[in-house]
């Protein structure tokens, strides 16, 4: 059994998470931590749990966590840049679903939190936990980064194109839409039911901080710099983002529904949909998947991608279990069998 | 291997038990028939379950279904009670789904149903399917009436206090809420979003189907003739059923609380909540569980039960699939381990 | 012109208040505070005010308040209760949309609020804003307690049952549903879109603020002590109230139906279905109206009534201009003639 | 008054001019026609309008139109065509809200729609009912074809761009989200409750039928051809459209916030929100108004344009009363005052 701890466990990543490990039969969850919570049961504060885990919250110690075999950070930014090191330096394998180790540059890193890196030697060695396009690294990581929601949506439809560098990369174009649950578990104004339900606007318009993490994932796919405008949406519901991609397509291709089919035909949590047929985000709510489609609207010369995942689940949660399974060697879909709930 | 077949599987419980049985390591489903569908993938209807079934849906052909150990019909009510004979006198056993054999009566069935019971001699060896009641008969079972959503929710909810006999039985009350999906899937405009979305009403107030199968289950269970009025609200949401049940205390008692706990202590698939802890629909949402509470406000001599299940689970598919566990001598919860998704 | 002010105009009662007095042409806006939002435009918060109001939120100086005619408080309890004597000294009248005054025993307020009552002595003074029970009281009143919005809805729809004395009132219960916005525009993780969305549940069971108001409503109706069972349920929803009324009847009654039609015939704001027509909250969404049914199921004695509001407009801000309107011996309907928006 | 009748007084956007003619003093509804609910008391099927209308649905008889001063078409396509003729001949002037003359070429127009037009010869006289375009044809229009919904959304988030010249028409974009009450008050399983609420889809990527109605709007404000991808998504929430529009600056401008400002001036249902707010449907809901921001994210070139409208309102039934009171002189927001309801 692979002892698992889980800092940050109050957030809907973490209660994500530990749905998920409930039916994965390799691991057992030792130790899960929360400052605010200390002392309290954990299926006090999430009844869905209730007689699965007899856990009870704990500050989060490094010791304890360190006797862990591999360690998930299900916090904001800020929190795990201090504490991996000394994990790290104690044998503990980490998977962090926070932003922390995402971007390669520490000074673009600190353009968009504000705030100096507290560990940025990591940045280097921290594989990008994108499993579709880094799974051999991610095999021998001590440090996975799980990538941020929107980003992964966004870089699981631009991949194929990019890769073939069948699109024009100066202005791409990701007009994004989020549930409501990827704003956390945090009490504010802004997401409580009364102001998100019934509505839909943009956001961070401006500049969101996904933005760099895109264009840094893009680039590696398309070896050189890609520019991305991107518009954040809020969607009234908990679960699901969706991204609608849009390219200027640079030379003619023949048949783009096979290219994607063809990239994806081996990755069992990306699903190419048939040709015509678009993806809703309730087909993947609760599973670790990402379902596309690829169009050519009138034929003129611009392609469209959509793009769907749970943002708790392939945004998150499920594929930093994806990482671990990958990390330990175990089958890939391993806790991650769930089949999506519809309606 | 259990060789299962499902009658109507195009609707929400259809797709439901699809999404239970794919993670039941003891069966396979050889056979879903639709005759509107006839032809068409099971996936390409339910894109959720892509790469788990390579099912068509089929004519409902007796012998294909006959070649099954047992077949579910998730149906509207008024088909089941027509293949079913057939099916058993076949050594096909049979979970029903719809409300065609819960009643006993055949008088009663056709004053709610409005036609004749077209096979009027099963309704006395036919099982009512509440485990929590009838395990034992479930066990040896051909045909098994899975109880309608609402009884399940209402019938967990009183049954502790009616076979202690502590309540006045001749003015019961339940005031319960069901999600749309109770209504099925088809094309009414009551169920569209732009209706019942953002609302709430009270329906069927004169009299809903559901309210002989309360009152014949009650009645089992306290031993006499029970008084329900029985109101059913609709939800503006998709999934979940909360019942709100009312009773006067007919004679002291010490601590419900206990009674409660004591009753469901075994049952795998009923949460007592701790006191003062009231259910939600969303932490039994996908779950095959019902959550309960109980209280007695300002201690006034009414006792208020809360209970919760989702209506597609434990109060349609995934008690259909508890009782094929049972009448199989499988572990009560093969295929039915799915934690609550929160939020 | 009557100038008005509003004291806590951030929150829903505030800005609904804004939007119904948009459209009263009787009335000027004169001033607006609020301690958290100094400083800041109106419609700044607010952008659906855009284009109405030239206005700053204000710090809540009493003689600014007492330049006006009338003062509406839309805030919680325990601020209106502090200023409100030196208002009423001033010669300005009050609409408390609070809990401050709608209970005329101040010990009973004390034990609900858990703290003493500020000017116990204007309890007495203080005219409970019902208008379809105190229209001739209102008219000379100086300071109105607006209802709450549950007991609103609970007592329109007992009322015309109590006054004539039909009904057993040892043992009323009253299952009632609110929106979302019913809990205020206040940060707190209960109320988050990813929380309350998607869900039902009960809540306040042991006992909710609303209860005593609501006894003491429906004891001035009946002539003597009532005894009620309110459980209320939190809506997947923003706004609107559901109450589902229960009672057992004392006594045949011939029509129930012409009973509540006659009770109600010359209520400009409550609207008794057809026979058989059951309410939605949907169809009274933004309208200053009650609408109500009523059914004996089955016909055993328990009668069942129905009521809808909206519970930013009967249920607070609407009745509030009622209850001015009154005062001022407006049209009752000045500014109210909002019509349900539907869908 | 004016006489107005209406034409399918039986679906969404027709319970919303009624809404709306409600509060209308220069009005009177004299006939309201439908072949379904012929005979049916107006208020039975939608009551949010009880009190306001003693009317019943007519079969719809020409004569009796051709009495009124305007006829509404609140049909869906196919149906003004065939009428619109006859009473244009009997002098009553009409206000079409269905697609029929929207599109000035015939065979254009039987390319999206698969049918011949009955009325071609209509096409070049029927005036596009977008005010702050054509407000001085809509004075003296006989016939007015009210923009689709999207369009409407569109055309104005993209005006101030096109009439100056500013953006490069080749290849602009439209991700447009809009409410299921868009997809009308029809039976249909995909607008199910179950099936469209939470979750978020695109859908007529391939070609959607508002797609050569922007095309020939946009074109007018251009002075040339334009070429518009197209994407449009159902949001899972009743009233209001979303649009994102995307393009790239043709050449640096000094100050986009300035601009558009200045071009919506003096429209009155037009409002340019301040730097960095970004709209709301929620702000618009029930309300006559379209809300617009332009950004320049990271200041890279591409124009970024949020544009929303309640799709009932401002993008149909809204906007059809604001060509009638265009058309008959009157104060061009009597009838549209209504505030947008929020929360």
């Amino acid at each position: 059994m692979i002892r698992v701890g889980i800092v940050g466990g109050t957030g809907y990543t973490g209660v994500e998470l530990l749905r998920l490990l409930a039916s994965h039969e390799q691991v057992e969850v030792a130790a899960i931590t929360s400052r605010a919570e200390c002392g309290r049961r954990l299926d006090d504060l999430f009844p869905n749990l209730r007689g699965l885990y007899d856990l009870v919250f704990s500050e989060p110690h490094a010791d304890s966590l360190a006797a862990c075999d591999v360690v998930f950070f299900a916090t904001p930014h800020n929190v795990a840049m201090n504490t991996v090191p000394e994990l790290l330096a104690a044998g503990t394998r980490v998977v962090d679903l926070s932003a922390d180790y995402r971007l390669r540059d520490a000074a673009n890193w600190s353009s968009w939190y504000g705030e100096d890196h507290a560990s940025p030697d990591l940045l280097g060695e921290a594989v990008y936990g994108l499993p579709e396009r880094n799974r051999q690294q991610i095999k021998e990581a001590r440090l996975v980064a799980c990538p941020g929601c929107y980003p992964t949506a966004v870089q699981l439809g631009f991949m194929p194109l990019l890769e073939e560098g069948l699109i024009e990369t100066d202005s791409l174009i990701a007009s994004a839409a989020s549930g409501v649950s990827g704003a956390g578990r945090q009490a504010k104004i802004d997401n409580l039911l009364s102001e998100a339900s019934d509505s839909f606007k943009a956001y961070a318009v401006q500049g969101h901080r996904h933005l760099p993490e895109i264009e840094q994932g893009l680039g590696d796919m398309d070896g050189g710099a890609v520019n991305v405008t991107f518009v954040p949406h809020l969607l009234p519901m908990v679960r699901g983002i969706h991204a609608t991609l849009f390219a200027r397509l640079g030379k003619p291709v023949a048949d783009l529904q096979a290219l994607f089919e063809a990239r994806y035909a081996d990755e069992p949590f990306v699903d190419v949909l048939p040709a015509e047929v678009y993806p809703q985000t309730r087909t993947v709510k609760g599973a670790n998947r990402c379902q596309l489609a690829v169009a050519v609207p009138q034929d003129r010369g611009t392609v469209v991608v959509m793009s769907v995942i749970d943002n708790l689940v392939k945004g998150a949660s499920g594929q930093a279990v994806q990482n671990m399974n990958i990390m330990f060697d175990l089958p890939e879909d391993t806790g991650l069998r769930q089949v999506g709930l519809l309606p």
